[in-house]
């Protein structure tokens, strides 16, 4: 039906477009699949007993503030409690370093609001986030992708990239979505040695940094920034950082923050004004709960140990059904692991002979913003049971073995 | 400190200005002072009990999903439940003429977001609420503006301004913020007939229209618009209509929905996908077994009392404390009612001496896009009790006899 909306989208309307994740999703809902697709937390963990005690509480206590506009910086004492933890990290910010934000979504969408203009070049490692990509193409930046390996993005063909003056460097470079892998010491030093000198900022997104279930937590690219530009134990504002507690907690209360110099945080706040008012005041005081009471951490500990064994099993069985020629990552926290096949094989293709054998996983192309990337996949392994792992990956070989081309 | 951020700041940034009405909420925060200035629900009367009861069952029986990633288009459940609403009021939508947005204030943003291209002629009623300048004009648009009256917009001179060639309509026509007043059955009939034969599209903002406490229901645009340009009974397309849980259920949990034609959902779900990815399933699945059980209407009957209590103090007040030369609006439902000083007064001027006296009030200007508005402010009744809706007008008498320009 025609109505009078027809022909009157916004230019930037054309460069929406929906996510392959999400629309494979939908695809993938059916029961009898068993589905790698999605980055979904294990919902069998979440705390919901602990949550249903703090929202009892919050209920009978302040129902008058949960319930109510709040304001648009975040709740306070949520604020403060980031700021806390963020220190025991080995820099002081304060809560006014902090925004809290609907999803880590809504911080890449206000970053890319506040500091895109048309044209922009965007400097990300390839391949790189989805939902990054999401959040910036509206408006219109030019991508600059480094490629990246084993141990991250390739600093040694940054400085050439830095050459062609990006506004800032997004990465996530600790159990990166799509691939897994973690950016090495030295490669994190480099990174950050390079930007100082030419002057370019980065974006850190940490949204499974405490995930980790093997090896040694390695300083985040902000603390190697705040010691390499800024006062010592304190933050020098050069690398802004935006973590989550979709992960940590959970994905259904919509809740991640940004760490910025203050005037950017300022900016942010105008922009989040309009984009929806503020954060729910009620989720914030559930998280704000259950990380004061030490349940976060708790739950850390629980879900770590349980992604580890989905991980071990995910490796063993794919070391069990995976033909020869077929290379996958091996990462030591977080959701995800990363397939390549052999050159020349197209993932979107295979996907096809997949979902008909009920198993399902996301191509890997649509994390290239430059195209390329058609032989590799992304797999979740933490949302899937022990037993749906050991099947799905069998399911996998299976395909693989009939329809992948040497 | 200067940061790297410094000078890499986008050009809409510039356009982004913090809401006047949010700055002067800090400024009114302090104890002592009574404020009229914000637009706040009556917290003591926020469902808590009820909301308390349906979380925990909610995190009894769905963890797994009330924590979980969500689909962007929202809990299946409440867009039924939102499109069953709907049809009793007279036309019938389906699910999928559904968004669920992360409160009305996004919904603003998001159809800035799909359809307002900079230089793009936008046509609202003066004055018009904050938050929609505040999500429109990081777009870019022009703004195309017709007086409204005691009547609401002055269709008289719409035909003008249609001429003009704007995009679409913005208006809230019921109880409208800032002014209190409803658009009269003539002039909506009039507005629906002139849209129609300009081709121009209606996006009717209806956040208050359940809070009729005198006077009968009137038609909403949409539904003007279906009985003119579609079949009987059913949605048109061509009015979009936005309302929220704010007013009827509780401001924090941040839920507000839109109704459109399913193209234009559909872009509208990816421009959600970028910006927040979906709004929180706990939110929403409180907000449909709150309103399944009937509470929301058991709700709105409860405000509506007290909300004409309070109107009706205030104006009483108004009465009694305010000089010769002042007029203010009598509104029949919603939050607000709004006041005109004799020319040549300056609401802003007149606020410092508000302050001092321990009163506050939102002042007029910023609800003019195009400028003017100085002798005007508008006063909420919805959060004061009684006695401090006597005190604080009587306060406010005496600052405008002490320092009014007749």
């Amino acid at each position: 039906m025609q109505t009078l909306w027809e022909h009157r989208y916004a230019q930037r309307t054309q460069k929406m477009k929906s996510s392959a994740i999400r629309e494979l999703l939908k695809l993938t809902e059916q029961p009898d699949i068993i589905s790698f697709a999605g980055g979904l937390p294990a919902p069998e963990l979440f705390p919901n007993i602990k949550v249903n005690e703090v929202c009892s509480q919050i209920l009978n206590d302040h129902p008058g503030k949960a319930l109510q506009y709040s304001t648009t910086e975040g709740y306070q004492p949520l604020r403060e409690f980031i700021a806390n933890q963020t220190s025991k990290k080995g820099f002081d910010v304060t809560p006014d370093n902090i925004l809290i934000t609907s999803g880590s979504q809504q911080a890449l969408d206000l970053l890319g609001r506040i500091f895109i203009n048309e044209g922009d070049h965007i400097l990300v490692e390839c391949p790189t986030y989805l939902g990054a990509l999401q959040a910036f193409t509206p408006y219109s930046p030019d991508y600059i992708t480094v490629d990246s390996d084993d141990e991250g993005m390739m600093t040694d063909k940054l400085e050439e990239a830095l050459r062609g003056g990006p506004k800032f460097i997004y990465t996530i470079p600790t159990f990166q979505n799509p691939t897994g892998i973690t950016m090495s010491l030295e490669r994190r030093k480099k990174l950050v040695d390079l930007t100082y000198r030419y002057g370019v900022p980065i974006i850190e997104d940490d949204p499974y940094g405490r995930l980790r279930f093997e090896g040694e937590d390695l300083p985040t690219l902000v603390n190697l920034s705040n010691q390499f530009c800024g006062e010592p134990g304190c933050y020098s504002g050069n690398t802004i950082y935006l973590s989550t507690f979709s992960k940590t907690l959970a994905p259904g209360l919509r809740l991640g923050w940004i760490i910025a110099p203050t005037q950017v945080i300022g900016k942010l706040v105008q922009a989040k004004q309009g984009a929806d008012l503020h954060t729910s005041p009620f989720n914030q005081m559930i998280a704000y709960e259950i990380g004061r009471l030490g349940y976060i951490d708790e739950h850390v500990k629980d879900i770590c140990e349980v992604y580890h064994q989905r991980r071990d099993i995910m490796l063993e069985e794919l070391e069990k059904h995976m033909p020869a020629g077929i290379q996958w990552t091996h990462p030591q926290g977080g959701l995800f692991l990363w397939i390549t096949l052999p050159e020349g094989n197209d993932t979107v293709e295979l996907m096809k002979f997949a979902i008909e054998e009920k198993v399902a996983f996301v191509p890997g192309a649509s994390f290239f913003p430059c195209g390329g990337g058609e032989n590799t996949m992304r797999l979740n392994f933490s949302n899937a049971s022990e037993e749906n792992l050991r099947i799905g990956i069998e399911r996998l070989g299976k395909v693989f073995k009939q329809h992948m081309v040497n």
